[in-house]
């Protein structure tokens, strides 16, 4: 009944719905209005969650297709090839045909959906390496798993092919570094979004959203104040009948 | 593909996905396993909730019936006749009769799915007047909207007929009155909830859930670690086989 916005992503989308996540914020700012349905795979990069496309986004579905789907990859793809997260590592061509096979994909089931390309964040070097230091102490890796000016790479391609595609995206990438102290006040382990980071998601994305028609919605059944309390059936049926 | 568990109730519902709010920690508790649909309506009684029944839990649907439902109604039906919340306000034997019908309909869908009662919170009579005051300054109204005396009638009907139809229930009312000092640090206008109020619900729902078998879910794909990165198809299609 209500539209759906899907957001597909890693570890980033997949914690969204912690206290303060963008994708809790993203599903109360639309609550009446739309569905948010949680896609997010901690640890995947692009070429894994190309395996999960069909399944995800069917071609052939009886259900409605998504009114809007964010794709939210980079992190793990931009993992460096020497560092423990080598095994995540994708090059940047392939992950930005695997984004564009996706945008496809998407699109190919419904050329309406609004489809939002969300750039990796950036990296702090030290918050990754405490992280590290926190559950492995001396043991730690002192090679970096992820670096900025990797992560920096990655967004630009993501970013450059929502530009060639003529989508909406997110350089979170660049967004966050405009504010000083980013890398505590946005990174709560170099890498993953603290409520304030996340916060820089949910305002870029509600400002795409809302351009694109979000907002102006309908409520999926009158508002409480709006019943008639001596006849409430008339409020629902009128109403009812304009959604249904 | 996955399971659902939908939140059907009034505005304690629908901001749950606030920051801290319970609705958003249920979504994160069993991301990869479970989806969350959010169905709260801000203001609703149970006997306007009635009409949207057949809309939100359509007996005749294709798609599989929710896995589990919290219903979650009464602080509106508790408002008083006198008070400012009037035309909110349900007799305590049609509230009673109206989630029994609210059971039976989504029963008669599919009896194994889980429904879970969750009665109303308490009522901080000093909170509510504040937050008046905080609306209206002197012109808010001198008379009470809710009592917890009120409130606790309706919980105590709602955890009857849990207790009567052999379901699961949740007795906010008086769960959150063994915390000293529920009244601010559980709500925040004496009658919506805070983030620890928030996980109160949240705290006492996953308990049911997860008796309900919710925690044992498998995951709907692998976990990334267990990707064969090598011929990462592999561990797809054994995965997906299991679980498709």
């Amino acid at each position: 009944m209500r539209p759906q916005i899907v957001l597909f992503g890693d570890s980033i989308t997949q914690q969204s719905f912690r206290s303060g996540g963008w994708g809790a914020s993203v599903a109360d700012a639309y609550s009446r209005k739309a569905d948010v349905v949680l896609r997010g795979y901690g640890g995947y990069n692009t070429r894994w969650a190309m395996f999960l496309l069909h399944h995800l986004f069917p071609l052939a579905s009886e259900a409605p297709p998504p009114a809007a789907v964010t794709i939210f990859f980079g992190a793990n793809d931009a993992a460096l090839l020497e560092g423990t997260g080598k095994r995540q590592h994708v090059p940047l061509e392939e992950y930005k045909e695997n984004l564009r096979k996706m945008v496809q994909h998407i699109k190919s089931r419904s050329p309406k959906t609004l489809v939002v390309l969300i750039s990796p964040p950036p990296i702090d070097l030290e918050g990754r390496q405490e992280y590290a230091r926190s559950l492995y102490g001396d043991k730690a890796s002192k090679l970096p798993d992820r670096t900025i000016e990797d992560a920096g790479i990655y967004a630009e391609q993501c970013v450059a092919l929502a530009k060639e595609l003529g989508l909406p995206s997110i350089n979170l990438w660049s967004k966050m570094q405009e504010t000083n102290g980013w890398q505590k006040k946005f990174l709560s382990d170099g890498l993953h979004l603290t409520p304030e980071g996340n916060a820089v998601v949910f305002g870029e994305l509600v400002k795409i959203l809302d351009a694109g028609g979000f907002s102006d919605l309908p409520y999926d059944f009158p508002q409480h104040s709006e019943i008639d309390e001596e006849n409430p059936g008339n409020s629902f049926f009128q109403e009812c009948a304009a959604v249904l």
